[in-house]
């Protein structure tokens, strides 16, 4: 079972009954998928995929994952370890990925023969690789982004999936939900939300709620005071989002993408659970600190998100219509003068 | 601090500085409050009042209470101990509420001269509770009713604040949010909303969605499928609002009363907490068995909500329209089905 993806429209596979024979070449085409990303979503994402083309008759078994190298404390290439154990021992360790994943740490060879590439790393490292791939992937492919987050650009942000888009010259479609990745991995029920063409849905940042709701948690303050951060973060994320995208509708933030993907984040995810810990350690330990000491190896990205927010927020004259928004960048701030004095 | 309540729309005192003498007798005129209901939230909500109306010169300071009387183990009567301790040692033990909370069991005495009634009972009371204050309140009374739920009539669901306001003759404003009782009892942060007039909002029915979240606990199914289940709730209560009452606006549902209450609910709330011990038990125990062992005399709502929502949409014919709200009804069915057999 792979619910988080079965909601991914993929092509039909072509009707070949076994009393027909169909030469066609389009019938016997198989797509082949590229995962760009190995992070713990990553990894989740190549399992569940590499699950589902076994099943489907117009996938290729093979699912390509691109993996940034790294040595591993033992001396051995991550990739190699991965291609040799199935499973992403620093990322997703304890999960089998599936022998038909296929590690491979040169970026323009994952990607050159895919026909759907499944973008899944963390969004600040996206840039970087549009432009790698420029040029170098097939022109009809179809892209999926994963990302949470925007790109802060100078001229305002810019949802990942447009920079996918426009950099690469290819269609990008967004999948977002109520998913953390660890429970997915063990195929834990999940929903999604599948956003594209112009119904596309807006990138979201929940994890700058998640932070509050992690200080909620660390000051023990209860429930009720959970339960309200996280309706204002909502009402923010909702406000926010229609400043910067006039398309943007309520009925949206129904979705998992919107009040399931906060409720789920501010839970069981990772900026909550370093937050906490901040709070708890009454702000004398950075985030940095305890990312490095409570992660191994992942990478937060509400603190740098809350940041870029803020940037929006102050260029744009808009501080005070989010006070939470503002609120979570001044604590995360004074935390890194804390430790830089 | 009160904070559930320092929103409530309470009369300004009138002006009246060290330097003027105001012989006006509107001016020296005190409003008495009321509390109907003395369970774990009535307790709470007297409490609260009780510390307001102290610091407020509009108000009496005193604060009479409804109590249903009971016998306790010891012999003594309920109202005798919560007038003698300032305690309700049944359903709000370790708190004390204030000594000018006083505890009346004779309801038409209680409220006789209450400017200011607050209705705080479990709701499948109030039919029976309005019907005997017919006549006996003050003409001028305002009420609001912090009951959540609706009173299920042959000729459809009609909302608490519509009985009273119908029964009694006089206004009924509705308290709701996120607040679960024993945390806003110590005193951590709550926010509520408060509907008046036309504005007046829906009962809400979330503990049906704390049954099933509460499920997912008992079966530790994780936090995306618990988030899912919420906003499923979600979905469903605001579909349930609209085709009963056609001026029901979305925005509602991200006041305090809507998504926060959900939240907050299936995080932390009684129902939530029975429906896991349910579910761990694999249905084995009753519903009426684990209430009377974990709640100690208090009452589950939900389970009652469930079946009056069903057959709601069963005489409608919206089954089919509300998957979660008739699941969680008949998986609750189920039980006392096991329990009777």
């Amino acid at each position: 079972m792979a619910p988080a993806f079965e909601q991914v429209p993929v092509p039909e596979p072509p009707h070949n009954t076994s009393d027909t024979v169909n030469n066609d070449a389009q019938a016997d085409y198989k797509s082949r998928v590229t995962v760009v990303g190995s992070g713990n979503w990553g990894s989740v994402a190549a399992k569940l995929i590499a699950s589902n083309t076994l099943k489907l008759n117009s996938f290729r078994d093979e699912v390509k994952m691109w993996v940034f190298e790294e040595t591993l404390q033992s001396g051995e290439k991550l990739t190699d370890v991965i291609n040799r154990t199935n499973e992403n021992v620093k990322y997703l360790p304890g999960i089998k990925l599936g022998k038909n994943v296929i590690a491979d740490p040169d970026l323009e060879n994952a990607v050159k023969d895919a026909d759907m590439l499944v973008f899944v790393t963390p969004h600040q490292f996206m840039e970087g690789i549009c432009k790698r791939l420029v040029g170098k992937v097939r022109e009809d492919a179809e892209a999926i982004s994963l990302i949470k987050g925007m790109e802060v650009k100078m001229e305002g942000p810019c949802m990942i999936s447009t920079l996918i888009s426009e950099q690469l010259g290819i269609n990008c479609s967004v999948l977002m939900g109520a998913n953390i990745a660890n429970e997915i991995a063990v195929e834990k029920f999940s929903e999604a939300t599948i956003g594209y063409r112009d119904k596309r849905e807006i990138a979201e940042q929940w994890n700058v709620v998640a932070i509050a709701a992690g200080f909620v948690d660390g000051l023990d303050m209860g429930n009720n005071t959970k339960a309200a951060i996280m309706r204002i973060g909502l009402k923010e994320m909702i406000a926010f989002s229609k400043l910067l995208f006039s398309s943007v509708r309520d009925s949206t933030f129904f979705e998992s993408c919107g009040v399931a993907d906060v409720i789920t984040t501010c839970l069981g995810g990772r900026n909550r659970k370093v937050a906490e810990a901040f709070a708890k350690n009454g702000g004398k330990r950075s985030f940095d600190e305890l990312e490095a000491e409570m992660l191994q190896g992942q990478k937060l990205q509400g603190v740098s998100t809350a940041r870029e927010v803020y940037e929006v927020l102050s260029h744009r004259g808009w501080l005070e219509l989010f006070p939470l928004f503002a609120t979570v960048h001044d604590l995360c701030r004074s935390s890194s003068t804390i430790r830089h004095s």
